[in-house]
């Protein structure tokens, strides 16, 4: 699997990794009925460096990297990974969230900070602990998932 | 004091207030040599509501609310609260801060989150603990404080 740089012609297959992702509105707490040019201005927007994970051609994975706050607080980074329909399970996340904490600790980043892990994410939430995040603050009742309800949101850090 | 929603006459005393807050660099995470133009249109973005608190025909104060994330994450409201230099220990912030958790409520937000109080911001941190605010979450190192260096962040979080 080789991780690179987002380029145009990849839009189509962010396209289709992100918006089903969207539409499904249980992990990420963005607009599920977002068009799917908002999405694509959302995933690669100018604050962002936005990365594919390709395999034989195919992508397979998508993620992005931006300052999680200005000033004072632009030394922690944020991500955010989706994975296609079908490729999960494959270890594609976890590359790509490896892959994002070289390249932060490359250019500079002090830590990373995911704002909003949906706690009923257990799939994810075990994978950032097993790479090193740690839960460093819960959001009680911060999510309303489409089936679940209001469940909790987690905050989770890794210095780097 | 009244607090009301901000006109576009309001315009140079939220700058007056917002700029030297920013440009201070201690409590907030904004790039603190913005323009003053980046200044109001970040703190008057189309995503906020944002009001003043006036005495006298004096604007003393403003705060902004937007929701701190979209999708099933909007029911939790964000807010950033500035007070005018000079009139500080009057009462000005707390006075916002009821409104907004009044405003919020009537808005059917369901809480109120905070996502990076610096945490030797000492004052802000009582006063928000004061008013029902926990600490749900602590960034290790998070923010570079111009003369402190590299110290906290903290997340704080109050259902409504």
């Amino acid at each position: 699997m080789q991780i690179r740089r987002a380029q145009p012609a990849d839009e189509r297959a962010i396209a289709e990794i992100i918006v089903p992702t969207i539409r499904d509105g249980t992990t990420y707490s963005l607009d599920s009925e977002m068009t799917e040019a908002d999405a694509l201005l959302y995933w690669l927007s100018p604050d962002k460096e936005t990365f594919v994970a390709e395999d034989d051609g195919i992508i397979l994975g998508t993620y992005y990297m931006r300052p999680n706050q200005a000033g004072g607080g632009r030394y922690v980074c944020n991500c955010g990974y989706m994975t296609r329909a079908g490729a999960t399970g494959r270890g594609v996340a976890r590359a790509m969230c490896l892959h994002s904490l070289t390249h932060a600790r490359s250019g500079g980043y002090r830590a990373m900070q995911f704002n909003f892990v949906v706690a009923t994410n257990d799939r994810a939430v075990r994978l950032w602990q097993a790479l090193g995040f740690q839960i460093v603050g819960r959001l009680e009742g911060a999510f309303q998932h489409p089936i679940e309800g209001f469940v909790d949101a987690l905050v989770m850090y890794q210095k780097l």
